[in-house]
């Protein structure tokens, strides 16, 4: 196995030259794509979608036949974990992920085991196989995971929250029992995304969506510690080919030094931060990925592009960069502004990058 | 007129020594108080109870009668000034505020005209001047605005939003309209905020809670330009004293360097900034207000205690700290742990402040 024909997302990730920013989005495979709708409606439903790995496949590729991505990245959902520790994942229409048995009780979290990922997180493993075959040589594929933290806001919740009551009650209250959630659940984590680089995926990315919903010091203890020893975990090589690691806070700007710190090759960031800034503050340990406003894609398509450089200028010359929107695309994105952005992309950083 | 007899908050915001740390919480007088359900609903709906002034000092003291607080805050709604602009405040049952006439079309917009507080906001400069005379001479009495930017998130959105992609669309294809929106609510903001002052408020503070929505670079244009604007514009001094304004970005701990450069005498801090660190990156430009997460007040009033010690050590010793959360309180928050927290502030940073 080598690297693939189009490396340029492997490469900046590395901080390796590239001739221009290479660029994919966070739910790229999403909603907004008529296409996905298409075979969502012939799934059946979303979990249907995710347990199937020919119909995971299809939908994996679909954005990269429409736009000139530089990854793939795995359609999959960010509970698939907890699900196989047997939460019961459902969705219920319009509102989001719910277990069927949050946890709650000390003796059901004193019970919590990681599940064998090739065996309960099969259909995973099978997916990410296929759409290696199905990339063949062009691209890279991103695995992923939903990140300790975040994985047990929705565990202890049973569901999305406004405010994590329930789970940050049980942080300030009862830290053991947290810590106990936390730990298995990084083990599980650990074993999942190694499962998947074993499966053909070629880079990784932890998303902590909820981490900057945590205190200062909270954060440092209930979730950088964990992404920190799933981070020391991984298997960073695979078939000769390193495999790099993105770790994504969102709304963790103000924490990247500490995040740069446990050892991963790449940071995610959302729009608040500037790119230029966070480069001067993590120096040369780490390549970041961002961080376009999802919503300024609802502009026109001349003013996409005008904010598309301005993120690619705020960044600089020099590799280390991914460009990416700051969180996941939203569904009701026009898909021909994508295309504006994407082209904007790859061509003003070919220019940047000739001249820097 | 002179300082109150209790000017512990007054003192720590100017960074003049202090006793103690002082303590106000954001939304003190609110639902988690049955004495405030009860008056609302006397009142018949919240609007009613804004609109009052004698039921909206009653419910600004209900709070002070209950928990040793150092400052009591004008009850009133952000959305007063926009309402005063005409566009129809309302308050649908369960949904948070709605504007009847939201702000979309170019003509509207041209037509925006900052109010006479003293005139359509009269009720609000009863309130205030009714809130001193109850007052008398023991605590401060705080008097706030929105921001610009929050502000017109409501005014263009209609209401609450999600993703403000109304409101960002405006902002990324038509930035004309939306300096015309900015500009007339940074006048009428300045407007109003003087008129409380005048009425009686011995400090202001400009809540900007969606401005933590924006990119770095939208939000310096769009938002913290126009609360520049407006603390240039202020009254710094009345009846002799010295009338000090906080500024709060919910989400903005990565730019309080430049909220400390507009000129207000404190900032207010969410929860996920380091108060130590915040403190040695603003220097002694200002204090610092907050930040202890509302949802931490759900643990025991003992755990409610040991964190209202963490935060009380994050800042360290030395005056320029008013304690608060880092958002307002929640609804469902038991109403004895608030006396746990107040306690535990009072008693640890006379402690802390009397060997520092």
């Amino acid at each position: 196995m080598s690297r693939p024909k189009n490396d340029t997302f492997l490469r900046a990730l590395l901080r390796e030259p590239v001739d221009y920013t290479p660029v994919w989005l966070m739910r790229q495979a999403g909603r907004y794509l008529p296409e996905y709708c298409e075979t969502r409606r012939r799934a059946g439903n979303f979990l249907n979608l995710c347990k199937n790995p020919q119909m995971a496949c299809e939908v994996t590729l679909q954005p990269l036949a429409r736009y000139e991505l530089d990854a793939a990245i795995l359609f999959s959902d960010i509970l698939t974990v907890p699900d196989a520790m047997g939460l019961g994942l459902y969705f219920a229409e319009g509102e989001g992920p719910k277990f069927e048995r949050p946890l709650r009780s000390e003796w059901e979290i004193r019970d919590l085991q990681a599940p064998d990922p090739n065996v309960h997180l099969r259909y995973v493993m099978d997916a990410v196989a296929e759409i290696r075959r199905a990339l063949g040589n062009s691209v890279p594929l991103i695995g992923f995971s939903g990140s300790p933290w975040t994985l047990a806001c929705y565990m202890v919740e049973g569901g999305s929250s406004d405010d994590y009551r329930t789970v940050k009650t049980m942080l300030y209250d009862r830290p053991d029992l947290m810590h106990r959630i936390l730990q298995v659940t990084a083990t599980a984590v650990t074993n999942y995304l190694n499962a998947q680089i074993e499966s053909g995926a070629q880079a990784v990315m932890i998303f902590d969506s909820w981490g900057g919903a945590l205190s200062h010091a909270a954060y440092r203890e209930f979730s950088l510690a964990y992404m920190r020893q799933i981070v020391a975990g991984l298997k960073r090589e695979h078939d000769g080919e390193r495999v790099p690691c993105i770790v994504f806070t969102k709304g963790g700007g103000q924490w990247i030094e500490a995040i740069a710190d446990i050892g991963c090759d790449a940071i995610g960031l959302d729009w608040t931060t500037d790119l230029g800034e966070a480069r001067r503050r993590v120096g040369d340990r780490v390549a970041l990925q961002g961080n376009m406003d999802p919503v300024s894609l609802f502009a026109s398509p001349e003013k996409v592009a005008v904010e598309a450089k301005r993120v690619l200028d705020s960044y600089g010359s020099g590799t280390g960069h991914v460009f990416n929107l700051g969180h996941g695309i939203s569904q009701f994105t026009p898909p021909d502004h994508v295309t504006a952005l994407v082209d904007a992309v790859h061509s003003h950083s070919r220019r940047g990058l000739a001249v820097g």
